[in-house]
């Protein structure tokens, strides 16, 4: 079979699928995940056998330090891919749910009924642990799902998808319901995208090249995650003990994710007490801050910054800094650079936090707390499928009520259009 | 400039009215679609001398009879359209509205505020009321939007605009808010499909042919509209009576448009009681049924269907008949041949009711009445922008709530998180 045949062969039987997982109850759905959280305890030890051939190929390949750690698979982390399926499983069903139902003049009863999406694609780098999570938000909200992971990670996403599709069929579902695409050719995503009448999304997880590639060029709709070009405005009404605090846990908690900060504004007219302050504490830490001409007048050994600076997520212990005139060019800064993943302002000015929350354009819009909240979990939403960036379907965490659609449902006793 | 340079300065005007418009309030907003009411009525006799140019331009292009009704303007459609535009001014604004709202331990405050979607891109056919009515609604909505209506009715899209944009004038809102395509030439479409760092959202009104296209080229996000293969199912525990009319009243009361029904399914325990009368009826309004072979045997001056005819859309005085086994080959057949916009059962059974609600994947489901309720007004939404057969985002008619998206706001008081 070509590349071509294998996938549509896996394409229509994801859809064939869906039918029965559409149907599929909920006491079974919860039963084929904590079958699959089993089977991950009792096969750990498996598991990281497989997981360190493929560590030990990805060093042969000169993977980075950060990616290589994102591949590895330890006791603690399948402990921790197994109490997350557990956690899904005790999750609402979101499928039946009907959000609303109203009666017509003429007698129609007409209501929304929450439904899967149906066949649902996933892209994704070389992180094992997405293959397990990503398919058990899949199974819990109905839809079947195609995986596409890195290549780096073939050999432990192909044993974790076994395990997964052993757990489904112990529990009667269908195991096409999680299908890995079996090969690590290129040509392979190139292909899916051409597969519409199959898939309904297709949901790219990763760095903003593999993104961009799948908005330019799939046929199937698209659901954008992830890219954050995240800002934290200190504004001139700020309390600067929470600015500090709140600065330095959005750029330093975590760098390497999209919800950390990766530029500083500040009002001129606290500049010259703030940026000193933070500098210090930064400097400390080891984090390398790039300012504008102004800031390193006041901070005069700062690393300069360019344009490029102020449009880069770093994803790193650096972080851009500017000095702005006024609010009002924080929010054109904002929405130069922004890509609408999470914003902050820090102000106790009542009217300038009220219009920051109406004058920012992006998923999340912050006074007075860290970008670092932007999680699924940390918002209450359980787990999630990525934090969409697009303003179709999904805006921000995606949990398992985004990975379903509404269909009407209409119940008569007869009635016809006039 | 060239046709490139145009549009990119088009939509960078939409983009900058985005902002603008984001924020202005609801009486500003009805205000100017009251404004555009008004002039629209006064201009009256304006429109229709423009219009009939267009008119015998088309004529001259051996345009057909439905087309060319659908391209004339006359004093009781341009009523019709100010009409409407009074109304959109009446419904609520969607625009602020908090439909969740929540509290997390930490104290942080989690909501989702409902927000325009940016700039919308229309591609439409020869229809100069959709100018008008998708003006008023993404207008009211809060988003700005770059129109591309049939080239048979440029002139009188452009003087529809022109009103438009005095109207926005006059009530002091950015005339760049509704900005049509300055230019026929076909190149302009390909164009804008590349234009995704300004427009939110593509929606194309028209053709399968069309919306096929803008699915395959266009690198913005598109909500697919209107193609309706639908189903009546008359199944074996119908009244009859009620099926009858039902039948009737979804293929006849108005077969150019996507919600009237196409195929008719009967079950055969019923076939021999049904088909004649319902044959009858059509024959005496020279409706032209396609019949499978046992339905030929039942009715044998039926045409004979081809497998192609169960797929066609034939918004015509034609309908294809197929009978079927039993439930489950009707449920079959619908999802080989429907395009999930509406699918119709009769059946006086509440189990297979039931059954037929959750099997049938579309946007809407009926039981008991006729698919020619599908749309806004029908289903009391008020006007609406097209209806959405894909599942991303919006499913079935799109009111004034399927053109906006939200934002999560946060609001804290000096969280970090650990």
């Amino acid at each position: 079979m070509s590349i071509r045949e294998e996938l549509i062969s896996q394409a229509a039987a994801a859809k064939k699928a869906a039918r029965i997982m559409a149907k599929a109850d909920s006491d079974l759905k919860n039963q084929a995940l904590n079958l699959i959280a089993d089977k991950l305890m009792e096969r750990q030890q498996e598991i990281i056998e497989i997981n360190k051939q493929d560590m030990k190929a990805a060093r042969q390949n000169e993977i980075g330090k950060a990616l290589l750690d994102r591949l590895k698979l330890t006791p603690a982390r399948i402990s921790s891919m197994a109490a997350g399926l557990r956690e899904v499983a005790g999750q609402a069903d979101p499928i039946g749910e009907v959000p609303e139902m109203w009666k017509r003049p003429n007698g129609l009863q007409i209501g929304k009924i929450r439904v899967p999406l149906g066949v649902i694609g996933i892209i994704y780098e070389a992180r094992p642990n997405v293959t397990v999570d990503v398919a058990g938000l899949c199974l819990k909200s109905g839809n079947t799902v195609i995986l596409r992971g890195g290549s780096n990670a073939f050999k432990s996403n192909q044993i974790l998808a076994n395990i997964i599709q052993s757990g489904l069929n112990q529990a009667g579902l269908p195991e096409e319901c999680v299908q890995l695409i079996q090969t690590t050719d290129r040509k392979a995503v190139e292909i899916l995208f051409t597969l519409n009448d199959y898939l309904d999304v297709l949901i790219p997880r990763g760095g903003a090249g593999l993104i961009q590639r799948v908005v330019n060029e799939s046929k199937i709709p698209v659901i954008e995650t992830g890219v954050g070009n995240c800002h934290v405005y200190v504004n001139q009404a700020a309390d600067l003990a929470k600015a500090k605090k709140i600065v330095f846990n959005a750029k330093y908690s975590r760098p390497s994710v999209c919800n950390s900060a990766e530029t500083l504004l500040v009002d001129q007219a606290v500049a010259a007490k703030f940026l000193p302050e933070i500098a210090n504490i930064f400097k400390k830490h080891q984090v390398e801050l790039r300012g504008c001409e102004l800031s390193r007048k006041i901070v005069p050994d700062l690393h300069a910054a360019t344009a490029a600076d102020y449009a880069t997520e770093f994803l790193d212990y650096i972080m851009a800094v500017k000095v702005v005139e006024d609010y009002q060019a924080a929010v054109d800064h904002i929405y130069q650079y922004g890509t609408g993943h999470s914003e902050a302002i820090i102000t106790e000015n009542y009217t300038t936090a009220r219009a920051f929350l109406a004058d920012i354009d992006a998923a999340a819009v912050y006074v007075n707390a860290s970008t670092r909240f932007t999680d699924g979990g940390q918002f209450g939403l359980g787990a999630e499928t990525g934090i969409s960036t697009q303003k179709l379907h999904a805006r921000g965490p995606m949990g398992l009520k985004e990975l379903t659609t509404t269909k009407y449902i209409i119940m008569g006793d007869g009635q016809i259009r006039e």
